[in-house]
């Protein structure tokens, strides 16, 4: 089947929005009714996932991947241009569940495709995804912007993904994937849409945790030009584990996908109150001093940090 | 060297406005002051260019087609995200010369780097550029709108690419990439930036020249709901060819990133004043009449199409 068909049977139909006009044009019209944030994220077969991972997580995977960026930038999804490189090899059957995994994924979200374009992949399928979001400020919230005295605040759990992926290597079978546990490394568990609402309406820095909590902690403080104080005890991690060594193992891990965010200390009541309500797990962590540089303490007591902070891209 | 060294170092130097904060964060600002259009291609190594290919041609390449899109909507580029799926084998030489060409490419057209995102790729290299474009009108210009008693005109010249490729398959040497002439199979020549604002002055229809002359045409006529009668003797094909089977070979190869547009024969002076004070070759092709489908004369008598009318994406 020719490109232009697989678009027209499996794509097109994602793209309902006016700005798309059905994928038939190259070119796609943004709404920019609010601010528009704006991220893109690749995703290659044997790096970011494996060849043998079913096609549907794959497609969620690279949605989510987007969404987590933007969530912690204070953003909503909006509009989505997909860059397809697909082997020869992979036939229809596939295409189809890709397509309407991404079609799911994205409406979750709120988001819709608009745009794209396809191409022959002579070696192993790779996939990026622009993302557009609606800013509920003036604009995206940025890694810069974190003041002495602001708390540090973390959605979900960290470790997730560190533990699936060891259930995953000792024949632990799956759960269904995004059921959260043994998939969460394969396919990642986010905060909720409302999060965008939250880091907007109070954050004054915020990144997304993706390669590790300890090396994103301390990529924000650099952006900022601060130090970040981490109370290990305050984290919450994957199965409550509370030996430092695994706590360490789990902080640096990476695959998260959580949001990471410093806010002033008096927004506090109000940041757990509109949290809960929208149904955000989220814990105060630490907080940032006036400095340089990350720092790590448990009962009071300081910690070294580990060697590797986390996930560094090579 | 790691990930983010090579992005500080390479990438970041690019970007100097508000809106991309120094690549320094996941997310960017788009500048949505006018009306946003968007666009992304991809290229892959083996399929859209030689790995042999000189570096700096495959960022020109990569950014001129996602031009190529935006001059056909109406819209002049603005800003840029860029996926770089590069191989551990291509070292730091390889990613300078690719960040100094793609960033004076971006620049000849006014447009700046705002994000992106560096995988390693297992394979070749490829590269997806996502492009926005400010909208001289409320919107992109698009493929439908085509209206009978409209002219269809074209810029440029048709077989540029076709005969560079010929060229370089007799081993003729290639003058300097972008000077027009036997590089351009590798390196395509596009109409002036001038042409975004023709365009949305005056078009009813349009799109960019990339897969052959004749899918191109047929593809807006079929979009626009209308039949299109093409006359080849109106057609400035490279090197004043005459051969009507070279003409019809020239007219389906692609690669030749020209604009086509339909236009009320009203504007017809109009286009060809505003189009010479511009710097714009152009030529009236042919006219749209009510029904479907291509035809194409010479010499006043109907020339039979060619079984295969350009590229079809496989």
């Amino acid at each position: 089947m020719a490109e232009k068909d697989w678009i027209a049977r499996y794509l097109a139909p994602l793209a309902q929005g006016a700005g798309a006009a059905g994928l038939r044009d190259d070119v796609a019209q943004l709404d920019v009714s609010d601010p528009v944030a704006i991220t893109t994220d690749a995703m290659v077969e044997g790096v970011h996932f494996l060849g043998t991972d079913p096609i549907d997580t794959v497609a969620r995977k690279l949605v989510r991947t987007n969404v987590s960026d933007l969530l912690a930038s204070g953003a909503e999804p909006a509009e989505a241009l997909l860059v397809l490189g697909w082997p020869k090899g992979r036939g229809e059957a596939e295409i189809a569940a890709f397509a309407a995994a991404l079609g799911d994924e994205l409406a979750a979200w709120g988001a819709q495709l608009i745009g794209g374009d396809t191409v022959t992949s002579p070696g192993g399928l790779f996939l990026s995804l622009t993302l557009t979001g609606r800013c509920f400020k003036a604009g995206p919230v940025r890694r810069m912007g974190a003041k002495p005295g602001d708390l540090v605040w973390l959605t979900g759990t960290i470790g997730a993904a560190a533990r699936a992926w060891q259930d995953h290597s000792r024949g632990i079978p799956s759960p269904f994937p995004g059921s959260s546990g043994a998939d969460a490394y394969r396919l990642p568990v986010l905060p909720p849409l409302a999060t965008a609402k939250l880091v907007a309406g109070h954050a004054s820095a915020a990144m997304d945790v993706s390669d590790g909590l300890l090396i994103d902690a301390k990529t924000l403080a650099e952006a900022s030009g601060v130090a970040m104080e981490l109370d290990l005890d305050a984290v919450a991690f994957a199965g409550g584990e509370t030996d430092l060594a695994e706590m360490l193992k789990l902080a640096t891990w990476g695959d998260d996908y959580q949001t990471l965010f410093t806010a002033p200390e008096n927004n506090s009541k109000l940041i757990s109150r509109e949290a809960k309500n929208s149904g955000i797990e989220i814990t105060s962590i630490g907080k940032i001093v006036a400095g340089s540089g990350l720092s790590l303490e448990r009962g009071g007591r300081n910690v070294n940090l580990p060697e590797t902070l986390g996930f560094e891209h090579g």
